[in-house]
């Protein structure tokens, strides 16, 4: 599927948007582009009163009408009443805004329960080398995944897969080898897993490893390093062994290849945007469009 | 340093070339560049005759000259016959040609003995994005490094850096956050050698970490996310927690990048070009260019 595809805008889409923290500029600047690209309403969960920013804008009194603070003086409070709000009120996505990873997890547990720890964040990137959106998973949420989480984070790549309406989903599980070799963990975790999914005999997603960064998104590499693949040069999503090979390629991707991104937490019932506060104003945008999608 | 000086052809040089495997054209087209651009005599220890490839270029017989067959039919007596020379004549650097990762670490076992423990590999990068050559170790010889290994290849990088006349060398120590937190045993290493080397008062280089990728080549994103090291954006090297980080970058940089690339092996008393089976025909090249600039 190609990028434009995912964060295709819902200019009809009529939900509550719940964001954690906006005082700042960009996050603003990303609710004035929803305001003016969808129906949607905006419920603001934060410390600080940023309607000052908003005016700043001089919006219509049309726009303004849908957004609506939730303010309050401390976070316990504050994450007591989005919580609340996410079991009674209709919502359509959750939005990490200007608020720390560690905090938000925090939210997260809070809001969910033990459900959160079988969330994973994707990246998905739009990277001018590769002919479609390369998913990425996980680069900041699941740390250190376990045999299990993986399985669990490949099932919710599939339902997220489905939900966009791929054909069909091809999974490769990222090593620095591309046979399994006992001294490096993350290639038997691989062929274990490509194992376990040939065996259920699934049909909508391929599930195939260890494989490496070139031979997942360059055929060409892989037939000339005699190590082919089923999903080489065609992979949409690749699991990463660990955050310091999950951060270190989104950093790669975004910095030395210019890629665009998008980010979502999957498992939860909502779609939840999870972008870092180091993002540019567009992931963040896109980030949002790309949950809407999935609501 | 900029990647052109590193790899800067010495066109004066006259000394003996050994490589492992050449029978393959991209070997042998580096070879031909070799004799054209240098004084130097090459060494081929190979198991198949690689000469009908070579006189297919048609060279000089003054060239020709300086292209000496060590052929064996079988790789013990290969492999015995290249530690000899090693050990008897003179040699100014060795060169992985056409062979396997697996099959030349036990070349350089038999060579080296246990001082092949404490090599490292680098690649020197050449990235449009950064405005120095950017080092990154290990990608491919050191898989999962424990703490002494780290310590002993800072060293190594500090000879190289001395060798290559370096006037300052900041180390980075990379991880996937910006500061020590238990659960990421990376940053916690990196920690430990920052403050180890801050301990030996080393004027000649700076070890600073954990550090991020970003963070290590964009002094801005540091200032913005207020995790400001003292080699921010001023990276020459980066130390990678391991060898699933270390190829994910490597792909990263040479894929999407479109890097240049140049790869040797510290440690040994003689240069290393170390380059994989799967690079270019420049990064051969280069590889071997910088191997004798240190020579």
């Amino acid at each position: 599927m190609h990028y434009k595809q995912l964060i295709q805008k819902k200019e009809n889409f009529t939900g509550n948007i719940r964001i954690l923290f906006a005082n700042e500029e960009k996050y603003i600047a990303a609710i004035i582009n929803l305001l003016k690209t969808t129906h949607a309403h905006i419920y603001i969960y934060d410390i600080e009163d940023a309607s000052e920013l908003i005016r700043s804008y001089d919006l219509d009194i049309q726009l303004l009408r849908r957004i609506h603070f939730k303010l309050n003086d401390n976070l316990r409070d504050l994450f007591y009443s989005c919580s609340q709000d996410l079991e009674k009120d209709s919502t359509s996505i959750l939005v990490k805004g200007n608020i720390s990873t560690t905090r938000f997890k925090k939210f997260l547990t809070q809001a969910f329960g033990n459900a959160s720890q079988s969330f994973n964040h994707i990246a998905c990137f739009d990277l001018p080398q590769y002919y479609k959106t390369l998913v990425l998973s996980d680069v900041v949420y699941q740390r250190f995944p376990e045999y299990k989480t993986k399985i669990n984070t490949i099932f919710n790549l599939k339902r997220f897969a489905q939900s966009m309406e791929y054909d069909h989903f091809n999974i490769g599980i990222l090593s620095s080898v591309n046979q399994p070799f006992v001294k490096i963990s993350s290639s038997i975790d691989a062929a274990k897993l490509k194992e376990h999914f040939a065996k259920m005999n699934e049909r909508f997603i391929t599930v195939d490893g260890p494989i490496t960064l070139d031979n997942a998104i360059d055929k060409n590499i892989a037939i000339q390093k005699n190590e082919m693949s089923e999903v080489a040069g065609e992979v949409d999503a690749l699991l990463v062994p660990d955050i310091d090979v999950g951060n270190a390629i989104y950093k790669s991707f975004t910095l030395i290849g210019h890629a665009q991104v998008a980010s979502i937490l999957l498992g939860a019932a909502i779609p939840i945007s999870y972008t870092s506060r180091s993002d540019q104003l567009q992931t963040i945008i896109d980030s949002i469009h790309l949950a809407i999608s999935l609501s």
